[in-house]
């Protein structure tokens, strides 16, 4: 297992290269070089050596990297190995997208229980799940002993929601809300919100 | 205007401050420091004057930031203080849940067309834009003048139409379809893909 003392950064790229390499993989193939890589994700061939050393040798000079041996100590060491069960709270437009989502499956995560506050909603099924009461969160998460959980509420809500999912025993969340969250330390968040990444790319455009 | 040479990860944050700014404003809030955007967003203070030094000289020692001043410099260093035009592409679920987003409203975006290749979908109204067939795309873009667009199509459709957009003369790709797109120098490309953010978080958590 990895030491705790990886940049939190070169843990953020880890996830590309997994995907990449599942795309590899998917094409047929059994060799890669950081060279190819470097070219498909727009990251330097030297970069993702000096991220895949800080957790040994990988790649043998001149021979490149297996793929199949990579990816296994990627999920190995992204703990993606199992299945982690997640909770989505919010059964709006963005919850039905998530809940629909194709791509957690295979990557390691599976959407266990869908929770909403609309009455019009509760009892009705989204995905493979029944939409539940989110005033059973709590009993749910503890019950399941989740650890996951991604918000998909309006950004009014999305604070109050976080603190009881962090109540119930909840580890890591992403938040779709445009906001960013108070959590205590030790609980992770990641943020997914559109408008940031586009804010981001308009620095640059010419107008 | 801001010099060239700002770091691309410093830009990346000035979406963040943008945001609180625009939450304090929300609150009746006038004057702010660099601590208090630093506890609300996880950033320390020392790194937001730094970020923000790059730009001018905002704050003054001891009186703290003027949240509308910042708000409107950030907006202009953005350039999202006019509203940019923005082609949707892929009117599935998570379509329907970015066509339908309230936030981009006043944060610089609007949407302004709609495409798929489903003939079922083209014609339906979804938010406030008639789907339109996906083949009609570098015409609208063109004659639009249109600059960004948001990918929201299968994976295996996703770098076909990323090619459409450059060769249609589109800048800036918002990418939700899970893999990572090729593009010529220039254009900008930001990914949005759930798992790279959950993956991110579960090498923190213990099983």
């Amino acid at each position: 297992m990895a030491p705790k003392s990886i940049p939190d950064i070169v843990i953020g790229r880890l996830p590309l290269y997994l995907r990449a390499l599942n795309f590899l993989t998917a094409e047929g193939r059994e060799i890669t070089s950081s060279q190819e890589l470097g070219d498909r994700l727009g990251i330097s061939s030297a970069q993702i050596r000096k991220d895949l050393s800080h957790f040994g040798e990988f790649g043998k000079q001149g021979t490149g990297y297996d793929i199949n041996y990579l990816r296994q100590q990627l999920r190995d060491i992204l703990r993606v190995e199992h299945l982690w069960d997640v909770v989505l709270i919010g059964a709006g437009d963005l919850g039905h997208a998530l809940a629909r989502y194709a791509g957690f499956t295979g990557r390691g995560f599976n959407i266990a229980a869908v929770f909403d506050n609309d009455p019009e909603k509760i009892g009705q099924t989204l995905g493979n799940q029944e939409i539940q009461d989110v005033a059973k969160l709590g009993e749910t998460v503890r019950s399941q002993g989740i650890k996951i959980a991604i918000i998909a509420v309006p950004v009014n809500s999305a604070q109050d929601v976080a603190r009881a999912l962090v109540d119930a025993g909840i580890k890591a969340i992403l938040n779709y809300a445009p906001i960013t969250l108070t959590v205590p330390s030790g609980i992770k968040v990641q943020h997914i919100d559109p408008v940031v990444h586009l804010q981001r790319m308009t620095y640059y455009l010419s107008q």
